[in-house]
């Protein structure tokens, strides 16, 4: 039941530096913890989540990540001193290798087969807004405001797959706006638009975000990593291809045991126990 | 006015076994049709689909179809018993032959030149559901319920197109959630996420449906065809690449007869009559 | 600061003959203007169209672009006798160079790095929805209308991009809907559906614009026209793909003076000022 050749520890044995990582009945919950400055992103953690996205491929006892924010804030984004100053004084060649690093971390998180729901309060701002795009499934806490700010630090919006991402979220006229003017989308016109799957009470995104999670691993999680993968594979493919694309990937999951688990449950009508292969 | 080199038997002197076929005034109703078991898909039932949709590239007198379901629900999917059973016990290319028939339904749908418009009552579930979505406008009575449950057997979200699909109708993150839970989404959630054109009270759907085909017969039914290849052309290709696709397609249309009966309708202050030539 | 090798007079310089164009602060508002026949489109205009946003390539004092209507409508799409009669009498080959040359307004407004932004009231048709759909943000007065009525006219709903273009900005579904029906979309529904970003008073939506375009103009132009040239670019990429072209598009937006001003302005805690390089 490994993943590919496994080469590392399973995630669960290391403890990361710059964020909290907690594995329980196969949720990774990542929290982006320095609660005092909202979260912000620096060169380290951008480098170790995208080391730990690349990791879940080959892990097997991690099914579903649920990733959030300590202290009522999602995150602010990359810290205007650790960050943006740094960046101003760097040439050509190693901001290119800065904004792959980011772009990388987005891939991961799109590239490991486990589906990915981001809990967000509060403030989700810049590069901590492309996380919750980048995301699966994304659920918000009342008063949660998320911006593409880019634009406001003088940069473009197209940063970490935005402008590839975002109009197929929320719609090309509503992305261009939001990618434009770097305003603040409320939770309630995000739910509104189809960013927001759904808007709890204020503090109550994770524990949504942990049942879905939960409620996600009762499923056939190998399935569920297929449906990523074809999702992903999808994005720019034709409808004829896609449809070709599909018949050899579900095709796979007839062979799995949790196919016929699920047929053997409904014959003897009971709820199927799936295994994730 | 044949359409290509017509080498079949127009399908309205044929009776399909597994479904009802009824064409008047050039629209073409299927009803799926074993309502004591909410019209599930068999074999049969999709290879005669795919058959009758593949027909319909070359019957000029249909112009648009109507797809729904008898005794109150569209479809429940595919059977456990007459379906899912027997998928169990198949080898892998057998299973790709299936999943392959099943694609080509869809896809046939999509080629096929006639509109196709779903009216959705009750349960709309599994391959039911995508019959729905691909179909080109939709429309539920109230109380229905779509779910792509492929999930809740064990298979993954991506069968026959979902994963493509299902993200360009109500977009990426909606389209995530219900492939990764197989939940039901009501008709009042899938019209606010643009499943659903529109909702009419329960059991008017087949009716609103059957209005909207007879208005697009009163249109240039050859044009719609062009519309609809169009759609699927440009599924993946470059915005530049559409334009020019858009100004050959529109050119051909300019030079069809409903274009000058248009002008000398409006010319002569009456609705113009089309022929859909 | 010039753009690539300027060769034309800049537009401010240039009055065109078959609609308005006034230039101020950067802002260029188009105004199709002539309300006594609700602004229709015609070879002339077309044309003129055309070359002014070909022209905005080069002109460095546009930042950007506000399209709208004189007299209380947006534009009525191409005229009757003006357009569609002489359509009638046209061989293949010039109906061709005519969509092309409709399609390459479309192109031209795409291709500019200006943002376009809609301000839409009354009646805005045909052509005229076309012109609002390829902007890059719409906003409506209340009693506003858009139809794509080519469907009445005869023709195809595959006219100068909108198979590919609308359904990223409404959803597959509600755009087939208006792409078969023609029908009149209300502004409400236009914003329920993401089509227009807001709805203001009827009589208001210039105004609205010109607010927008005047925020924008505070912004990092030159990154605006980044993002809008990466939104172009990334319509039918990959994932992977798209977060590799904003990796480099980025990190040359970073290489900006922009950028190191807006830093400077957050560390010196002030509002930065951006000059667009």
């Amino acid at each position: 039941m490994t993943r590919q050749t496994k080469t590392r520890a399973p995630l669960g044995q290391t403890a990361p530096e710059h964020f909290l990582l907690a594995i329980e009945a196969g949720v990774a919950t990542i929290t982006l913890n320095r609660p005092e400055k909202k979260n912000p992103l620096t060169f380290e953690s951008y480098a170790e989540l995208r080391d730990t996205f690349h990791a879940l491929r080959f892990d097997d006892q991690v099914k579903t990540v649920v990733v959030t924010g300590a202290g009522g804030n999602f995150s602010s984004g990359g810290d205007v001193f650790e960050i943006i100053e740094p960046l101003t004084k760097m040439g050509a060649s190693e901001l290119h290798a800065f904004t792959t690093m980011t772009g990388d971390l987005v891939k991961e998180m799109r590239g490991c087969p486990q589906p990915v729901i981001a809990a967000v309060e509060g403030i989700c701002a810049g590069a901590g807004a492309i996380m919750a795009m980048a995301s699966d499934i994304r659920i918000a806490g009342a008063g949660a405001k998320v911006a593409f700010l880019f634009n406001r630090v003088g940069l473009a919006g197209c940063d970490m797959g935005a402008c590839a991402m975002l109009p197929r979220i929320i719609g090309q006229g509503r992305a261009s706006e939001l990618l434009y003017t770097g305003r603040f989308m409320p939770a309630e016109e995000g739910e509104r638009w189809g960013f927001f799957n759904s808007v709890t009470d204020k503090g109550g995104a994770l524990a949504a975000a942990a049942a879905m999670a939960a409620q996600l691993n009762q499923g056939p999680t190998y399935a569920n990593g297929v449906t990523k993968r074809m999702l992903h594979m999808e994005w720019a493919m034709g409808v004829d291809a896609a449809i070709d694309a599909e018949a050899m990937a579900q095709a796979l999951c007839m062979k799995t045991d949790d196919f016929r688990r699920a047929f053997e449950a409904f014959a003897e009508k009971r709820t199927p126990v799936f295994e994730g292969n």
